[in-house]
C-alpha cells in the first residue's frame, strides 16, 4: 500500500489474497483478537474485522496511521479496530492476541523487511497456539539469461562500426560495474528462466528465530532446460496462508512466471556468462545474512567448479 | 555513457549528434586545442581527434578516466589526447584552449549538471573568441495529463466495490504524497502533451554567468489543444550545436515528442487537475534555483488564478 512506489493495481493482487485468506480463515479469525503489525492504510485490519474479528490492534509507526484512523472511522469500525501509532517493539497492548497478520515482506523477502518486528510481536503478544498469517515463507532461485545486459555489453563492440572508435575495452569494465552493483530488483521475463526453480530456504513463521534470520541459507540444484548462456540468478519468494476452511492453502508467489508484483525479482549477475546445455546440473549454495551496516548480503557459490561468488548488499 | 543507468542504445542518439556536430564543425576543430570537461569514457575526445583536433585535454575526475586512457591507447591517439584525472577546477593545463566540449546536462537540464564546471573552465581556460559545444541550452514547459497518476488515485474509490471497504479518503492523501515528492523523472508520452511547448529560458553558454545559473527563470504562455484535464507540467530541454559547415544547427531535444533519451522529462504535478478547453490560455512563471542543500528548486505559479505553486527539490 506504499503510495509513491507501488502501482495501485499491483496492490490489488496482494490485497485480494489477504482478503481471500481471511475469508478462508474465518474460523481462525471470527471472535478472535488480532494484531496487525505495520498496518499502513489499515486495509488488512479492516479485512480482519470483516472476517469477524472481535478486536484488531492496528499498529503503525508512520504518519499513514492517521489515514488508517480516518478509514476505520469511514467504515464504522472504530468499535472493533484500534489504530495505535508506534512501533510494535514499543507499544503496549491491553491483551495478548490470537492472530498476527502482517504484510512484512521486502525485496528478495528479507531486504528492508519487517519480519523481525513480526517475530518480536509473536514472542511478546501472541497467545500459545495462536496463528500468524501468512504462516510460511519460501525462497527460490533459478538460473536466467538477461539478454538486455548482454546487448548493453555487446554495444561496446559495435562502436567501431558506427564511429570508427574501438571501445571494446569498455565491455569488461561495464560488466564489472554491473557485477559490483547492489542487488538489482527488476522484472525477469518468464521466457528468460532457464530451469525449474529450486527452493533453498523455508521459514516457518511460528518457529523461526531472529537468530536464524541472521543466516538464511540453503543448497540448490537445478537442471537447465536447454542450450543457453546463464548470466544471472533470479531469487524470489512465496508466502503461504493456510486455509482450514478451504481445501488448499493460498500462495502469494513472486515468481517471474506469475503475474508481476511490486516486489518483482532480485537478480544476481555472474562475473561472466556460462554456457549450459539440456540437463546441465547447476548446483550451489545461497546464504543471505545481514552485513555489518544493517544490510543483507547474498553470496552464491556455483559448484562443482566455483565459477562465481556474488556479493550483493541489501542495505 | 553512464554504464549502469543508461541504456547503451540511448547513448547512441546523443553520441551520434556530438559526432555529427564535430564533423560539421571541422573548421572550428581542425588543428585546434580542445578541452573535454568530464570526459567519461573519452568518446567525445576521440570524436574531436577524429575531426582533426591538434590536441585534446580529456579531464575526468572519476575512475572511468582509466578506461578513457585505455580506449585512447587502443585507438592510437595518445599523441593527440591527454587524459587528465582530476576536476576541471583543480587541474593545471599547459595552455589555453580554442574549444570546450562537454556532455554536462542533467535531469531537467540543471539537476546534477556539470554546467558550473563548464563555465569555470570557460572563464579560466578558453581563449577569447573560443567556442563551446554545445553553445546554447533552452528550457521548455508544456501542460500534460498523466493518466496513470489519475488511475492510481481513482483506484482508492474502487476498493469499496472490490472489498467492501471505503478507502476513498486515501485518494487525497495519495495525491499529496505525489505533489510533495521530489522531482519526478519519467517518460511523458507525446499524446499526453496538451499544448505546443513554451520556451521559458535560454542559456548562451558563451555568456551565462554562474550567478545567473542561481536563478534561471522565465514566463510562459501556452494555449491548450482541446478539452482535457491538466494534472501536471512537463519540463524538458534542448541543446544546440552551431554547424558553420552545414546549413542548419544540430539540436539535441529531450521533448516528449522526440525519440526518448536517458534524460526523459521532468514532471511537476499540480495539487488538483484543472479542466481546460480548446485555446484556454495557460500562463505562468517558472523559476529554477538551488536550494540551500546544494539542490535545485522549481516553483511554478499558474496565473491568472494562482492555482498551484509546486516546490520540487532537485537534490
Amino acid at each position: 500500500m506504499e503510495i509513491s512506489l507501488t502501482r495501485a493495481d499491483m496492490t490489488v493482487q496482494k490485497d485480494r489474497l489477504y482478503f481471500d485468506s481471511y475469508s478462508d480463515n474465518s474460523e481462525s479469525i471470527r471472535g478472535k483478537v488480532v494484531l496487525d503489525v505495520g498496518a499502513g492504510t489499515g486495509v488488512l485490519s479492516i479485512f480482519c474485522a470483516q472476517a469477524g474479528a472481535k478486536k484488531v490492534y492496528a499498529v503503525e509507526a508512520c504518519s499513514i496511521a492517521e489515514q488508517a484512523q480516518i478509514t476505520v472511522k469511514h467504515n464504522n469500525m472504530e468499535d472493533r479496530i484500534e489504530v495505535i501509532r508506534g512501533t510494535v517493539e514499543t507499544v503496549d497492548l491491553p491483551e495478548t492476541v490470537d492472530v498476527i497478520v502482517s504484510e512484512w515482506m521486502g525485496y528478495a523477502l528479507l531486504h528492508e523487511s519487517m519480519l523481525n518486528s513480526v517475530l518480536y510481536a509473536r514472542d511478546k503478544w501472541l497467545k500459545p497456539g495462536g496463528i500468524i498469517l501468512p504462516s510460511k515463507a519460501e525462497l527460490y532461485i533459478t538460473p536466467v539469461i538477461d539478454p538486455v545486459v548482454e546487448d548493453r555489453l555487446h554495444f561496446w563492440y559495435t562502436v567501431k562500426d558506427q564511429y570508427g572508435v574501438d571501445m571494446s575495452c569498455m565491455s569488461g569494465f561495464a560488466r564489472k560495474c554491473i557485477m559490483n552493483s547492489d542487488i538489482t530488483v527488476s522484472s525477469v521475463t518468464c521466457e528468460d528462466v532457464l530451469s525449474h526453480p529450486a527452493r533453498f530456504a523455508e521459514l516457518d513463521l511460528h518457529s523461526v528465530t531472529p537468530e536464524e534470520l541472521r543466516s538464511v541459507k540453503g543448497q540448490f540444484r537445478c537442471e537447465s532446460f536447454g542450450s543457453s548462456a546463464v548470466n544471472a540468478f533470479c531469487v524470489y519468494f512465496t508466502v503461504t496462508f493456510p486455509c482450514p476452511d478451504s481445501t488448499a492453502p493460498l500462495v502469494l508467489s513472486t515468481s517471474p512466471c506469475k503475474p508481476e508484483t511490486h516486489w518483482k525479482q532480485a537478480v544476481l549477475y555472474l562475473d561472466a556468462p556460462v554456457e549450459v546445455v539440456q540437463d546441465t546440473p547447476i548446483t550451489g549454495e545461497v546464504r543471505m545474512y545481514p552485513s555489518e551496516e544493517n544490510a543483507r548480503h547474498i553470496c552464491i557459490h556455483k559448484t562443482p567448479s566455483k565459477i562465481s561468488c556474488l556479493s550483493i548488499y541489501l542495505s
